[in-house]
């Protein structure tokens, strides 16, 4: 039932563009939804994309615009027109054409603005376009349908049949005072079972969630999962209602936040996707390796001041990468388990302390488990000096991994630095270049010792 | 306006619970929504907890059991009676009732659904729990408003004042035929601006998203994020109308499946949160740590062999660490681009060439950056042999951890296992065993030629 993109199907389509056969390319995108279209034309060279795209009706090609890659996107409009462009934003939901125009120049907003022939649409998005990034303001739509106070359901019914044509979706009717501050809400439901002569204010919900402009997405997204809200309104400095925020906006800020976290994990430091031009990939990647090699080459120096007892004792050198995995894969695990829980919140943020020891004691537990086993295995294959010193310097760097990666995630978290960013290449390389440390040290000891 | 928990507020909640302070308590809670109260509850001790809920009015107690941790809801209950339990589902949503009674023992489940007062909630509920987790059908809930095709807008306002009783939010009235066939939807605000005489076949929409009770919870989130639907109908083998999946249930999918995605890549196998026993933690650990610890092994018999070398040139072991880092640290980069490209299906099954391709070059070039960097590094820092034998080994290395992230995480995917888990410990420590081998093969035929 659900569309599925394959090769087969895009070279059957280039086919029809090629031929300049517009029925039959009709024809195949008929059964279409926009999400699906937009997922083609992503694959489509710029040139393809803009016939394809021409030849949409009016109320499919605002729709497919919006579900386009952003730079997919950038390229069509590039070919637009500005009249053209503000055809386009003319049929979008305010929220949806003000995220449009603001990834135009500067230069040509104006320009586009000018050419919308809605006035008050027009007037929405220059509002929208205002509000910084990442805040409800940036998020919410100003199509909502609201009444006041002291009006009859009979009255209200009459408003929303006035209002409605600007809202595609109505979830709820909000209520505002005579100075438009929002004082709650009316389910659809309530409306439609209430005596037509019962007044809005006898009826209405009082006590509703809802935000400020200046709230974060973040915050907004937390509220929204936390109360499963499907719509949540918008004041203003002044508690007047001035917009509202759908869900499936957040949804989308969920995933994102998700896919940027992964990213910053896995040492990637820009966003990006595989369809990414590759010096755009590689340009992500190599800040990463490069602390990667930074720290490699302390590790090499660091051995290298042991470059004598390497020559006495060679099999000192066959358990390095083994020190260093362990004490990387323990530090990754541990902040995997701290971003996690500040990401959701299930992390008071006072309980630092407390979750130290947690992970301490972990630690401890697979410590212990890890460096008998090594130290049976060492004792076998070598002997007991190396045996003593290898799960020795095993048990310590994974205590100490424990530790790191509970302690570098948090603190990065109270001075506001994406702790996601401290689970990737840093930990790791902080790991290494500890374990390796504490290893030679060890060995040094007992070699010395004994 | 958000709640935020903090110790100081749950000391004093502790307070009037050793004091039996009920009064104090409930003063306490009452600004309270019933998320907040349950995030208070999941760190109280279970006497504590137990105290608390009791304390709860009827309509909030449900709602505060639902949004508890699943452990803590688990212990909660088994202080219940079967008959207690049944009195806290009757109030519930159909879908959050069965996931509540399929967490407990089977012998008490049937036992349980005989007290619920309300016969269609029992029969709903024992419906829903017999679909498969992780389908359409146990996501849904019963609880719907439907109409026949036939009807009028009056009539159809009339059935819904009827049916609306067991429905809290509505967003969409379903259309189904004489055989109970789905056949289309009225959205609320059409009904409201209809003609009360117009027949409902007339207005509906015939045009829209379904899934059927077998369909997975994958799937399901991606159609109703891919065409932002707030509430999704499900039907039977047959196409009749049998529940409904709305938005908020699929944001905990959606989220839960990042959760774990992250987890697999920290290489944790078990699904465990940082509030969870520290033998649970732990033993969710030690797998990947004890694969980590194999490759570490079998590195250390690669570097065995090697034995001699070492004596005569202990400098190779300098560079061992940056090796196996930047082999891990590369193999990771790539795996993440995949991984997230699989989850956000960004990628079409039949590419995988051009994916390699593009995922070699992107290696190629920042093979070339880091090879040269290190290069002139270890030639100012020790000689030329050293430095070609380990430049060449990275960029090699590079090359083979592109290739290999690429590679195993789309054949997990096409072998139906979860690509994540090839994203973290095994692809760290097949790089680390692969780069080490690659290293020393290299070092040996430079300086036995040379």
């Amino acid at each position: 039932m659900q569309f599925e993109l394959t090769t087969e199907y895009l070279d059957d389509l280039r086919q029809s563009i090629e031929t300049k056969n517009a029925d039959r390319l009709l024809l195949q995108l008929q059964e279409l939804y926009a999400p699906d279209i937009a997922e083609i034309i992503n694959q489509l060279r710029d040139s393809e994309a803009a016939y394809i795209y021409e030849l949409l009706d009016e109320d499919t090609a605002p729709n497919v615009l919006l579900e386009l890659d952003d730079d997919k996107r950038e390229r069509l409009l590039a070919t637009f027109s500005s009249k053209q462009i503000a055809e386009q934003l003319d049929n979008m939901d305010s929220d949806d054409a003000a995220d449009v125009i603001s990834e135009l120049p500067e230069s040509i907003q104006e320009e586009v603005l000018s050419h919308i022939e809605d006035i008050e649409q027009a007037s929405d998005i220059a509002e929208l376009i205002n509000y910084d990034e990442g805040t409800a303001g940036s998020l919410m739509a100003k199509e909502l349908v609201s009444v006041y106070g002291f009006e009859t359901v009979n009255a209200c019914i009459e408003e929303i049949r006035k209002q409605a044509d600007n809202v595609d979706v109505m979830y709820a009717v909000y209520v505002v005072d005579n100075n438009e501050k929002l004082i709650g809400m009316l389910s659809l439901k309530k409306l439609i079972i209430s005596h037509p002569l019962a007044r809005i204010e006898e009826i209405h919900e009082p006590d509703l969630q809802f935000v400020k402009t200046s709230t974060t997405s973040e915050e907004v997204a937390e509220i929204m999962q936390k109360y499963d809200l499907v719509v949540l309104p918008v004041v203003d400095q002044l508690g007047r209602l001035v917009g509202r925020i759908t869900i499936d906006d957040v949804v989308d800020v969920i995933r994102e936040t998700a896919d940027e976290n992964i990213q910053r994990m896995s040492g990637i430091s820009d966003d990006v996707d595989s369809n990414d031009r590759l010096w755009r990939l590689s340009r992500a990647r190599i800040p990463w390796l490069l602390v990667g090699m930074c720290g490699g080459i302390v590790g090499s120096r660091i051995i290298g001041t042991y470059e004598e007892q390497i020559k006495i004792h060679p099999e000192m050198a066959y358990f390095i990468p083994l020190i260093g995995a362990m004490g990387g894969n323990v530090g990754v695990q541990s902040s995997a388990i701290i971003v996690q829980g500040l990401a959701n919140n299930t992390l008071l943020g006072d309980q630092i302390s407390s979750k130290l020891l947690k992970e301490l004691g972990v630690g401890f537990i697979n410590g212990i488990i890890c460096s008998l086993l090594i130290c049976g295995y060492a004792f076998v294959i070598e002997d007991w000096k190396l045996a003593t010193t290898v799960s020795l310097a095993l048990f310590t760097v994974i205590l100490c991994a424990s530790f790191l990666g509970t302690f570098v995630p948090l603190t990065m978290n109270r001075f506001k630095i994406n702790p996601a960013l401290a689970t990737g290449p840093f930990v790791t390389t902080l790991n290494d270049i500890i374990g390796i440390t504490i290893y030679f040290i060890m060995g040094r000891l007992l070699y010395t010792l004994f």
